[in-house]
């Protein structure tokens, strides 16, 4: 657990493959540890490159040569080299070796088979951990460590990640700091032959950073162990756990991706459900899911209010919006007859749905008018959530953005006061800047945001789902 | 037929309850139709605001006053008023009258459900029609008609849409300028009092400019009729219908919004599917299949490749795309001995996923090798169609966004020479004015991107489905 700690907390960094050349993985671990603001100490080390400079720092001809302690080796070298560099971390005691190199288990040939087993026996022998090989490795906002050649870090929040994909890594990292799904760590581990799934997991259960876990995975050698695992987490905090390769052509291809066995994808779901944990399905969901988690601590049941038309969209969007959250499992429930009358006398008859789901074109712009109309709809007994469709290119065809921006801050002031939990979605369109600046005034203050009704009702559903498995969390 | 081509190219409109405040429908008609560009004759008309000006036009107190012939009439005034509004229409020989006034059928009180006979006899009697009431009536790019209060008109092009719901259209319009959704004609028709759904397609299916309809339908008042007229329409040219509210509660709120009586969504979609159409579920899959069918004219069978990491992305995505495909339907197949042979001399084995999906990871940035990986894959005998998928954030974060416009254009410049219907997926995230960039240079050549491989997925299964049924387009 120690050196666990010290994975995401690197105080130095060693990259070793390090090149001049823009080409190269060993160039862009470089640049994107700078471009982040890692600020530990970094050595490139290359032997071909010994005496040259990568963006301003000298090069080392080896490990050995690197003169302070070094914490995390990253290493992008050809396979063949990799157990003589083994060697050299045991000698440096560093604390992991991430191994960006591939061409092991995933390829199936005699080589990479063999080649395996003797790094796990050298890091154990050494005292030190590998993560990989075959990824791309750590991403520690705390620490300002950038993943891969991204270059960029978010800021530090409670969700972490552990991917079997670097890919999927890269671009949750991303994501993430597009859509304020904020991350305590996150590792993509790939062929995961020392540190897998599963250790990762166990050692974020007990983090105290960590609120949210996240789980990219296609396949684990030890499924009874990272079952466990799973349940052991899934009873602290919520675990969303997406299986890659849930079909026969998945599987084959997680097979040459990641060395994965296959295992039916109705028997993944099963053991997730035994498990308490959610799945998702796509990265899209993985992403959706893991932003309701982060932003929300206790989850409400099905029962859900949709408010259409407060600013653009309207009845088609009601009605729409109803088959989506049927579909996905939620309830859009009949308003309270009390509930009915208030909105009618607010917004009038004509134009107007008053029933659930509520078309509020009729308020639009009054904000007096709105400002009932939530109250109403938060104090019924039967809502225990409500969803709000905008539709912001449709809006500042007509309006100002200012106008749109303000007119959402009182929105959002107004819902976060009635105390009922509330997700905005905000269709995409033609008017793109203007609605991520919607989208972050929500997202300042931790108001899920969603891009599609059915994005929102499916993630609504599951984390619903949750809520009744694990009743201390259901609101 | 003759009037409804009238109402497409109206020489002349008037908007009746023309208003000077920003706040009212009655301004933002003669604003949105201004800024649209339309080029014909716009006369506002109210007795309350007679002699005043609107946004630079004078205000004219009665139909009657207006100096020219009027074609089209747009009216937003209480429905109290519209049966001698109708009167004066007769009177001033317009071609049709659309009611943005709600208020009638789908209210369910005494009055509204009495005046909609009353509006039609009136307007048989002299000899116009009657558009909605209840919606927001016309888009007609090529006479540079915005609809409703957009106030802009995307290209020109082939699709037309026949949505009950207003703000269906509106944010359809918008899609359309954002993704190259062009389109030949649109109509919200609302209540369908005279001109029903039915109407509009039978027109659109003897439109030589359009070759593709949508359209949203909550509910119609003649099933037999609305059928018989699918059938024939799809027969000609494909056809995309999203039924709204299929669901119980969708339903529900269907009767409120339009007036629609309530059907099981199993028993529309036997007959959607009878009638040769393709059913979609929601706005995004509305729109996805507009563009698809826009785009091809010839639909490919279900055996695709999937090739990621062409640029961002790689095995997680190769992997969790082939989930999706499977799930919606279309078959990863296996390549050709010979096309792996081929890749494999080209990738080299690591790091590389050699079978369907490709992972190119390996030729990021060497185009020749790309250039024959592209050529090798489209060759292949078993292959009919491509998807390619990239993530353009994770691309621009470590290469300048000139170089992947670059590499994008010789990507699809490669693609489209091979002759083999390929489309992209570029997924949003934290680069999006990037993203959109690259979107555009595949956009501008008429190939179709989608923004997740599991809409990418579904779209392209339902057009293979549609092939299947009308051989004559199956590619």
């Amino acid at each position: 657990m120690e050196n666990l700690d010290a994975i995401f907390n690197p105080r130095s960094i060693a990259v070793v493959g390090a090149s001049p050349d823009p080409n190269k993985m060993g160039y862009h671990f470089i640049r994107s540890i700078l471009s982040g603001g890692y600020r530990g100490q970094l050595y490139p080390v290359s032997s071909g490159a010994a005496g040259q400079t990568v963006l301003g720092l000298q090069v080392y001809a080896s490990l050995a040569d690197v003169p302070g302690p070094v914490d995390l080796v990253i290493v992008s070298i050809p396979r063949t080299a990799v157990l003589s560099l083994l060697d050299e971390c045991a000698g440096k005691k560093v604390k992991a070796v991430h191994f960006f190199t591939a061409g092991f288990h995933e390829l199936g040939d005699e080589m990479g088979e063999s080649l395996e087993p003797q790094m796990v026996q050298k890091a154990h022998a050494g005292g030190f951990r590998i993560i990989g090989p075959n990824c791309l490795g750590i991403y520690s906002p705390p620490a300002r460590l950038a993943i891969g050649a991204m270059g960029k870090v978010g800021k530090p929040g409670r969700v972490a990640f552990v991917n079997q994909s670097g890919g999927i890594s890269d671009k949750l990292s991303l994501i993430g700091i597009g859509r304020d799904i904020n991350f305590s760590k996150g590792v993509s581990f790939g062929n995961g032959i020392d540190l897998d799934a599963a250790d990762f997991i166990e050692y974020l259960t007990a983090d105290p950073a960590t609120g949210v876990i996240g789980c990219y995975v296609e396949g684990t050698r030890n499924g009874r162990r990272f079952f466990e695992v799973l349940k052991k987490a899934a009873a602290v905090k919520p675990v969303v756990v997406w299986k890659g390769g849930i079909t026969e052509a998945g599987a084959r291809s997680a097979s040459s991706h990641t060395g994965a066995l296959s295992t039916p994808g109705n028997v993944w779901s099963a053991v997730l459900q035994q498990a308490g944990v959610a799945q998702a399905f796509s990265f899209e969901e993985y992403a959706d899911l893991l932003m309701l988690f982060q932003d929300w601590v206790q989850f409400p049941g099905r029962n859900v209010a949709l408010l259409t038309g407060v600013l653009g969209g309207g009845g088609g969007a009601a009605v729409s919006g109803s088959d989506a959250c049927v579909r996905a499992g939620l309830n859009v429930v009949p308003l309270h007859s009390e509930t009915m009358t208030v909105l009618g006398d607010i917004l009038g008859r004509v134009g107007s749905i008053l029933q659930n789901p509520v078309d509020m074109s009729q308020a639009v712009g009054r904000t007096p008018l709105l400002e009932k109309c939530f109250k109403s709809v938060a104090a019924d007994p039967g809502v225990q959530q409500i969803i709000v469709q905008e539709e912001i290119d449709v809006v500042v065809s007509a309006y100002p953005l200012e106008a749109a921006l303000e007119f959402n801050r009182f929105v959002r002031d107004q819902l976060l006061a009635s105390g009922k939990p509330f997700v905005m979605v905000l269709p995409p369109g033609d008017a793109e800047p203007a609605r991520l600046a919607v989208q972050q005034v929500f997202r300042d203050s931790g108001v899920p945001v969603f891009p599609s009704l059915d994005r929102a009702a499916r993630a609504l559903s599951i984390a619903a789902q949750y809520g009744e498995r694990h009743p201390a969390k259901s609101a």
